[in-house]
């Protein structure tokens, strides 16, 4: 049995002092971080290059020393390994060749997935050595990937949107053409996941980034049928893996998602009361999350203030501390030290 | 007492075929207002020309035979009558000369305000007449402001945002600050919506468009008490007036809202499960909403059933249709009359 805090407490277990880790943790914020992506190249060059990757994902434990650490990667990379065109333009975000109908679906194909995606599976194998090398061995590795809605999304938008009326239309219009193309993502996700846990991913989240842009009909076929596939074929393969969802923006429909998926924890957003969770979702299953990044950004009193309140409210159940959604940039890292000093309770 | 479907809607009567209004009624969708939009010059000229406004309100009322009209304005018209520089750049949204911090209220000043709006409380007066004029004696006239959070987001980024960093960090660093530019508003606010009532108007909404970004303390200091000062005040003077609140993106929190600000009713967003609110709100206050815009813009089979389903889930109470966001300008207008037809059961 595994003695890592951070898989504990996905499996039930509640400490004092909750293990942390943070979204985005590895990225921009980090100097050390944009003097290697400097020399990467581009976005997608450093995802696929395993030793970037691989030390990419590490800077962020040398100075912090999460209990997580999350494999450096993109939500985006499926869409890719299927065969659609994909960049990341900067400042802009990804582009994609658009798929705006089941006409569209013929770009995608699952051939190359493996071939595609092997440098990420030997990041996901190089860190586990290199954990263990550095002294860290009570961290666990997270691997992760998109929700297919949430990745359908940038793949029939073209990138990313602001009203998703292009995806919605396209589900909308035509329900049975868009279930194949949730369809396709959903195997190759699975495929994905099944094959980042055999390269030695501890834990699995999904991040459904895009979940609360739907009505509850909406939700309930495009969010939870595919999550609960995904969920089943991985549980079912690797029932020690703890797999997090992280239905973001779900608001009153994180109850069902909690209930119904079959995932072992959730991933609270900033918005979700921490009083409401810890009421109705923690009695359920563990919770991670969810500082406002903002508060991270000002760090001082706020910070304390705010890490404080969600940590008083969280901590009487299995919990995980995180962020509601990714580090941003700017945020100064000695914002990030204080906050892991006052969540081990050395602040 | 008034006999006007909407407004009896409001005070609770339930209604086989609910009386209905479309946010973003008059707009772009409309070939005769982007004919009138030509002529008018910017938004915030047609804004600001009761002429024009008028007209434009009344031009929906014609073709779908709303329960509703409402005030065509903006709600950044309260931080221009303060004094902020705004413009309305075409096809880039408001741009406003930010506020990032309380050093910047020496900027704001409430000495104009009813010289800028007076135009505005024109509009309110001309469209009670006009409405009559044009044989609607039963539609109800709706006036409007910006929720103080949600117009100080503007404020203080300068124009719109995706991740709300200035905004929130504002209120972090500087809560008293941040107090002060709510206050600022929240006055102006119960001013602005009193000389609307003065004027005309029959029914008040309160839009609160990025409810949704914040954590539950912050929802609380910035969307709630703001909110219960403007629902007391507008109520005090006017008792009769309904007051609609709609906290865009809520979600937990909507229950919350409805319970503890005082408003009428409340209007849902899209995301918001139906079921649910006709089990937690309904009960307690007339509900508006929620139909996904991209519903409408695809028309045909899909709108038609989401529609029925959202008829048959929020029917049984005290309810006004209308949808969870506003209508998409590129909607063909025969979808707005198709859903017309399925309100009041002629389809």
């Amino acid at each position: 049995m595994t003695e890592k805090k951070f898989i504990k407490a996905l499996q039930g277990t509640r400490y004092e002092q909750p293990p942390f880790w943070l979204m985005r943790q590895a990225g921009r914020y980090l100097p050390e971080y944009r003097e290697l992506r400097a020399k990467a190249g581009g976005f997608l060059d450093m995802v696929y290059n395993s030793e970037f990757a691989t030390e990419v994902t590490m800077q962020p434990l040398r100075r912090f020393g999460m209990d997580a650490a999350i494999l450096f990667s993109d939500i985006l990379v499926i869409p890719h390994a299927l065969g659609q065109k994909l960049e990341f333009v900067a400042g802009e975000g990804p582009k994609l060749d658009a798929i705006e109908n089941a006409e569209g679906l013929v770009k995608l194909s699952e051939g190359n997935v493996d071939k595609v995606l092997q440098p990420v599976y030997d990041t996901v194998k190089n860190l586990r050595s290199q954990m263990v090398q550095e002294g860290m061995a009570g961290t666990a590795l997270i691997g992760f990937a998109g929700a297919p809605w949430t990745v359908a999304t940038y793949m029939v938008e073209g990138g990313g949107s602001k009203t998703f009326e292009k995806v919605k239309a396209f589900a909308y219009r035509d329900p049975v053409g868009f279930a194949q193309l949730i369809d396709i993502v959903t195997e190759a996700t699975i495929h994905y996941l099944k094959k980042q846990i055999e390269a030695g991913a501890e834990a699995i989240q999904i991040f459904d980034s895009w979940a609360g842009v739907l009505d509850q009909d909406q939700f309930a076929q495009w969010v939870m049928v595919p999550t609960i596939k995904i969920v089943n074929a991985v549980k079912t393969a690797y029932p020690d893996v703890p797999v997090i969802g992280f239905p973001k923006g779900a608001g009153i429909l994180y109850e069902s998602y909690a209930q119904n998926t079959g995932v072992d924890a959730i991933g609270l957003d900033t918005q979700v009361p921490t009083k409401w969770a810890a009421e109705v979702l923690q009695p359920e299953l563990p919770v991670q999350g969810n500082l406002d990044p903002v508060a991270l950004l000002v760090g001082g009193d706020a910070l304390e203030k705010e890490a404080r309140r969600i940590l008083e409210d969280l901590s009487e159940g299995p919990y995980v501390f995180n962020l509601g959604h990714g580090v941003i940039k700017e945020t100064p890292p000695e914002h990030v030290g204080q906050l892991a000093k006052i969540i081990r309770g050395e602040a």
